[in-house]
């Protein structure tokens, strides 16, 4: 099986394995990846054990390094996660094949053919944080989209991401009609002190693209250190506004949706922002959520409908950082606005342009919340947790973009692509 | 008038002026702006000779100081060019609205709508060197695809700026149905030492792209510096590749074309490579080069066959240098190699992904040639010379991005818009 990663004594050579990865990455588009992918799949189920042994390591680190449950809970991997692991890997490789689709092409009057085709970006970086699936994730889409991956995950997860990267490595080695320098197609960056992931976001020219992947603070870390191209992913605070006429009982359902189901994820609701006309349904709102744990951090009108109910408790009084807060957790920010334009200036001045959501009948107030509001996902009466690949129909994600540049929203196989304009003639010359 | 710019005294307020920019933008959508830039472009014509005076005062200013006459030509304007630059604006006036087109639309089993409609960026930082043109055509362009520009030119064309932002500002504050905050869609940094532009590329949040356009140093800067998201433009070491089957009255007139024509642009040709099987067609091309003026920079195997046909006058050895050279004047790096895999090798490792071309009859290697090469455009028997927006059809163009991300050549008008993705549904959760 080839090393994954370089002797725990040598620093990493990254200049040589961003050297590797290109020479692999010109050899995938011809390939068929998607055969390979199967038997890199195969290879987790076969390798599972070692995997586990070595996720147990990493889990017991944690642990006794005072690491938080819910930290220990994203690192730990179980038969069946890993085997879920290895499905999707499946997934990704059934999905059609996002390289060389025609997406236009016309004719110029000199005669000249054009053609504009999707290929592959060549070396896709991807910086993440302590989830092992990610590892493979990360790996299965890009090499599935042609590119090959060069990985830098949590020095948390080492061990574990050193055993799948292994594990695939050894599949790609062994697959029939795969050359061998494609096994380069997945490199996994050994980085103890941080030096290569700064190397890595610096590589222009050698790093076609990199995604960050995980909290706040390391994509903005990523942002702030990269020259090469990034996609910025992640960031939610997203709202849920109730207009005067909107539905109450449906406001409810994608309240709890939004914020109870899972709160650790991006498309999760942080704050609910309700017309001073429907505040009446606050204290119905707030009981259920306190129902659920959560606890609510309101405006002075918000607490003084929810006291006037004899609501208090787990009712904090907001400060002006609650608005800009993106909670993870059993937390909201609640506001009682005056109508739909103040509603559009609140999520434009606090929101993340993730997700966004209003609950009205009127037709005139969702057109213009849909209008005005800039996010990736505008939603009328629908819950914010549809921002996902799977859910969107893409198939897995590689992240929720928060960006503008290229993509916005989910980042499935066909965002994963660029293109490059094939020109045919014969002999035009322009003079 | 409104005032283009702050005083002189006090340091340009870049904050105060993205703010503006921001709420201008936020009104833009909903404009008819075509019909505003067809204002902005009677304008020009009325305000010619305060903008051709204030320019005479940039040239002469450049003059005293030693500026070469290439680059006092880029700076100058003359009535026929501002006619010129008006003229344009109404071209992109006319051309169709990027913004509010459904790019796609789905619906999901659970009943939700999804519809992605092209929307502005925002606020798009244009950061450019001395010909003034680029004042208005990147205003023009921001401006017709909704969005707000934020222009930072360079100090040499500082009064030319002024006159036509003073001259475009006055048209807009005065254009029916026109909100006066949309004048803000148009600003021009005022940036005598550079502290600006540095402000610019890092206002993350508050800039949605930025745009270099210029020489290598230029986009450099701007790249390294930058902490909001940019396209990278305009860097061409472009090849020409004769295969050995090429037809070589074809490849003399695309030689020609690329190399002789406009020398100074990003699309013409920097590098000519031929088979070693086609090199007996060299001193052809090289007497014709010479004809021209221009000056070779030849590998040993190139230089021995001119020299056997009485050619060494402005043949100089080529370094490893001259491959990667973007001359942008009249010399050109000349290659002997020993096929269609020594092409691609050689464009690979030197190339700057912008244009390449290869001239041969085979299906096969032009084919391969266009697969295998990593550029923007890649030419079978044409000149690398297309490579411009209103070649392909486009229209006019804010630069020729070189890098993978959002879009890749011709950066149009409908590349200047960024979508979002609108759902619409009756109360579903996720679950």
């Amino acid at each position: 099986m080839p090393a994954a990663v370089g002797p725990a004594t040598a620093p990493f050579d990254l200049d040589a394995a961003l050297r590797r990865a290109r020479i692999a990455a010109r050899r995938l588009p011809a390939l068929d990846r998607a055969a390979a992918l199967k038997r890199v799949a195969d290879a987790l189920r076969r390798d599972a054990s070692a995997i586990l042994d070595a996720n147990a390591g990493d889990v017991t680190r944690a642990r006794d390094a005072g690491v938080s449950d819910a930290l220990v809970d994203r690192l730990a991997l179980s038969p069946e996660r890993l085997a879920a692991i290895a499905d999707a890997v499946v997934q990704v490789a059934d999905l059609p094949d996002p390289v060389g689709r025609v997406l236009e092409g016309w004719r110029l009057p000199n005669g000249l053919e054009v053609r504009s085709v999707t290929v592959p970006f060549g070396v896709i970086g991807m910086v993440y944080e302590s989830r092992p699936n990610v590892t493979v994730d990360a790996f299965a889409l890009a090499f599935r989209a042609g590119s090959a991956a060069v990985l830098r995950g949590s020095a948390d997860a080492l061990a574990s991401n050193r055993a799948l990267v292994a594990s695939m490595r050894g599949a790609l080695a062994s697959a029939p009609g795969v050359p061998a320098e494609a096994v380069d197609a997945l490199t996994l960056i050994d980085d103890p002190d941080r030096a290569r992931v700064t190397e890595l976001l610096r590589a222009r020219g050698r790093v076609d693209l990199v995604i960050p992947r995980g909290g706040a603070g390391l994509i903005r870390h990523v942002v702030e250190t990269a020259r090469v191209p990034v996609i910025e992913t992640g960031v939610g605070n997203c709202h849920l506004y109730l207009h005067d006429d909107g539905d109450r009982d449906m406001a409810l359902a994608l309240l709890l949706d939004g914020k109870v189901r899972r709160p650790g994820v991006c498309n999760a609701l942080e704050t609910l922002l309700v017309h001073r006309d429907a505040a009446d349904w606050l204290p119905r709102a707030a009981a259920a959520l306190r129902g659920h744990g959560v606890s609510l951090h309101a405006c002075d009108r918000a607490r003084e409908v929810l006291a006037a109910a004899g609501l208090v408790e787990g009712v904090h009084a907001a400060t002006e950082d609650d608005w800009a807060t993106e909670y993870l957790g059993p937390e909201i920010a609640v506001r009682v606005v005056d109508g739909l334009d103040d509603a559009i200036e609140h999520v434009h001045r606090y929101g993340s342009q993730h997700s966004e959501a209003i609950v009205t009948r009127s037709r005139a107030a969702g057109r213009r919340f849909q209008a005005e509001v800039d996010a990736a996902v505008v939603y009328v009466n629908a819950s914010t947790r549809f921002t996902d690949g799977f859910e969107f129909g893409f198939g897995a994600e590689i992240g929720i973009s928060t960006q503008k540049l290229h993509a916005r929203g989910p980042l499935g196989l066909r965002a994963l692509v660029t293109v490059k304009h094939l020109v045919d003639g014969d002999g035009q010359v322009r003079g």
